[in-house]
C-alpha cells in the first residue's frame, strides 16, 4: 500500500521513465525501427525512414530568463533538438514549436525567440512547420524536430566490452558558465554546438551514440544501461574547456557531472578504429574510457584510482 | 515607439500567430507540401507524405485537475491531437508526449495518464515512440503525432464562394460540462469524438476543412481567412447536443461559440455533394451554411436576421 502515495519527486526522473518506458517498448509496430528510450524515435519505412524527437525547454527549469538574450534562447532551443537527431545519425527536414506563453511577455521578445529559432531550423535545412500557442504562469518552448536518416541509425543499445569511449568537442563550457551565474558572476552561456555532420559520419562507425545533457558519467550510465555493458571512464582523459582545466580536479568533476554539453558520446569497436582516424568529422574527439562487462560506470583517474564523484548529473526530479 | 513594447496579453494568441506565421509561410522548402498555420503539417516525399501536429494541454489552461480522471486526460490528449490529423485527412502513426511534472504528483497519476495516452493511440494506430519528462509547477503534456496520408491532404485554403459548409456530429457538449463545471455543478466533460475515418473520406470530397476547437464562429472563420472567402452561419441548422437544445437561444449560442467539439468543420463545393450523400462516414453531418463572398462570417437566424454573438470564440490571451 505504502507504493500507492509516492510522489514523483520520490522517484526521480530516470528510474520513473525507465519504468514506464520498458512497459510500452515492446508495444512498436512493424513501422517503428527504434521505439521510446533514445534520443530519437526512428520511424519506417525502412528505405526512407524518418528520425522524431521532442524536447522541452523552460524557463526557470532549463534556462533562467536574463541569462540569455531572446534571440539566444530561440537559437538555443533548436540546437538542443538538433543534438538528439545528431545522435542517431539524422539531418532536421522540419521543427514544430509548442510555446506556452504568460500574459506579461513583450510581443517583440516572442517575436525575437521565434525568428531566431526559425531562421536557426532554415540554417540546418528545417523549416518551422507548425506550432501553438497556450498560456501558462511561465515562458516555455516544446520543440519538435523531424529528421532524415542518409545511412544507418545509431542507437544507445549497441556497445561491447572492449569498445572504445569517444567524445565529441570539449566538456564543461555550459556547467562553468552556470556555476558562475548562480554565484552572481557574469558568464555568457555557451550556445550547443552542431554535431549534425559529425553524428551522420559517426552513425555508420559507432556501435551505440547518444549526446551528453546529463553530464558524461550519466549519460555514459544511459548508453551501458540500454548496451547492458559497463564502462571505466578516464576522468583525466576529459576534453576539458579551458575555464574548467583552470579549475584542477574540481573543474574536472563539474566537466564530468554538470551537463549541457551537447556534445556526442560514443563507442566504436576495435576493429573500426583505424576508419575512426580517417573519418572528416569537423571537430576533435577523444577517447575518454573503455567499455568492459559488468552494468557499472567506473569514474578512474590516470593511475587507475577510483574517483569519487559528488553529483552525479541532471534530474528533473532530485 | 509606443509598439515596442506591447504584451502577447494585449494583442492576443491569434493575430500574434498570424503576424508571424505570415512571415514564415513563404520560407518552407520543396518537403514542406503544406505549412504553418493549418492544422497539422504535411511533409513530403509527395508519393508518402507525412502529416505533423503538435499541441499542448495544461493544467489550468485545457483543463482543471478533478474534471476528469487521469486516464481520461490521457486518452482526451490523443483525441485532442489526433482531431488534427483527422481535419487533414491523415491516419496517426506514431505518437510523441513531453511531460511537465509537478514534484507533488503521484507517480499513479501520472503512470495512469501516460498508459491511457498509449493505449488510446495504439488503439488508433499510433504506437508512443519517445517523449520528454521535466519538472514544472503544473501538469502539462505537448503530444505530437505523426500521421500518413492515404489520399489528398484537406488545408483550411480551398473554400469558394458557393460551398455549402458542413459539420460532422453535434456540438456544445463539452462547453455545456464546463460550464455546468464553473459553477460547482456536476457534470462529465466528454471525451472528442474520433473522426479519423471521416477526416480521411471527407478530404477527397471537401474544399477546405478543420476541425473545431475554438468553436465553430470562429473556426469558420480560420477557415474564411485562409480561404480568403465569407460565410453565412445558419445557427439555428447547427446540430446542438441535447443539453443545449433545451436550454434554446442561449444553448445555441453557447454550442455555437464554447468550443472544444473537436468535430470536423468542411466546405463541400455543388458539384460534389451528390458524391457526399453517398459517402460513408459513421457519423451524421449537418448542412450549416454556405461560402460567399467577403471576408466576414455572418450568423443568422432561420429567418435570414443578424444574431448577436457574444464571446466570439477561445483565445488564450483575451
Amino acid at each position: 500500500m505504502r507504493n500507492r502515495r509516492r510522489r514523483i519527486g520520490d522517484v526521480g526522473e530516470h528510474r520513473w521513465l525507465r519504468t514506464l518506458l520498458d512497459a510500452l517498448a515492446s508495444v512498436g509496430g512493424g513501422r517503428v525501427l527504434v521505439g521510446p528510450g533514445d534520443d530519437a524515435a526512428v520511424l519506417g519505412p525502412e528505405r526512407r525512414p524518418w528520425a522524431v524527437t521532442t524536447d522541452a525547454q523552460r524557463e526557470g527549469v532549463h534556462f533562467r530568463a536574463g541569462w540569455m538574450s531572446w534571440p539566444m534562447l530561440g537559437r538555443r532551443a533548436f540546437r538542443v533538438s538538433a543534438s538528439d537527431l545528431a545522435a542517431m545519425g539524422a539531418n532536421p527536414r522540419a521543427a514544430l514549436l509548442a510555446l506556452e506563453v504568460p500574459r506579461h511577455l513583450e510581443v517583440r521578445a516572442l517575436s525575437a525567440f521565434v525568428r531566431a529559432f526559425a531562421a536557426e531550423g532554415r540554417r540546418h535545412g528545417a523549416p518551422l512547420v507548425g506550432g501553438d500557442v497556450s498560456g501558462g504562469p511561465r515562458f516555455g518552448a516544446t520543440v519538435t524536430l523531424l529528421g532524415v536518416l542518409p545511412g544507418r541509425a545509431a542507437t544507445r543499445a549497441g556497445a561491447r566490452p572492449g569498445d572504445a569511449v569517444f567524445v565529441t568537442g570539449r566538456l564543461g563550457a555550459a556547467a562553468w558558465a552556470i556555476r558562475e551565474r548562480r554565484a552572481g558572476r557574469v558568464a555568457r552561456i555557451p550556445l550547443p554546438p552542431v554535431r549534425l555532420g559529425a553524428g551522420v559520419t559517426l552513425a555508420r562507425l559507432a556501435s551505440a551514440m547518444l549526446d551528453v545533457s546529463d553530464g558524461v558519467v550519466q549519460d555514459l550510465g544511459h548508453l551501458c544501461r540500454a548496451s547492458r555493458v559497463g564502462a571505466v571512464l578516464e576522468i583525466d582523459r576529459l576534453p576539458l574547456e579551458p575555464a574548467c582545466r583552470r579549475l584542477g580536479r574540481p573543474g574536472r568533476l563539474l566537466a564530468a557531472t554538470g551537463g549541457e554539453d551537447y556534445e556526442l558520446l560514443f563507442t566504436v569497436p576495435p576493429s573500426r578504429l583505424a576508419r575512426l582516424e580517417r573519418a572528416h568529422l569537423g571537430c576533435r574527439i577523444t577517447r575518454i574510457g573503455t567499455i568492459v562487462r559488468g552494468g557499472r560506470v567506473a569514474l578512474v583517474d590516470a593511475q587507475d584510482r577510483p574517483v569519487r564523484r559528488g553529483r552525479a548529473g541532471f534530474d528533473h526530479f532530485r
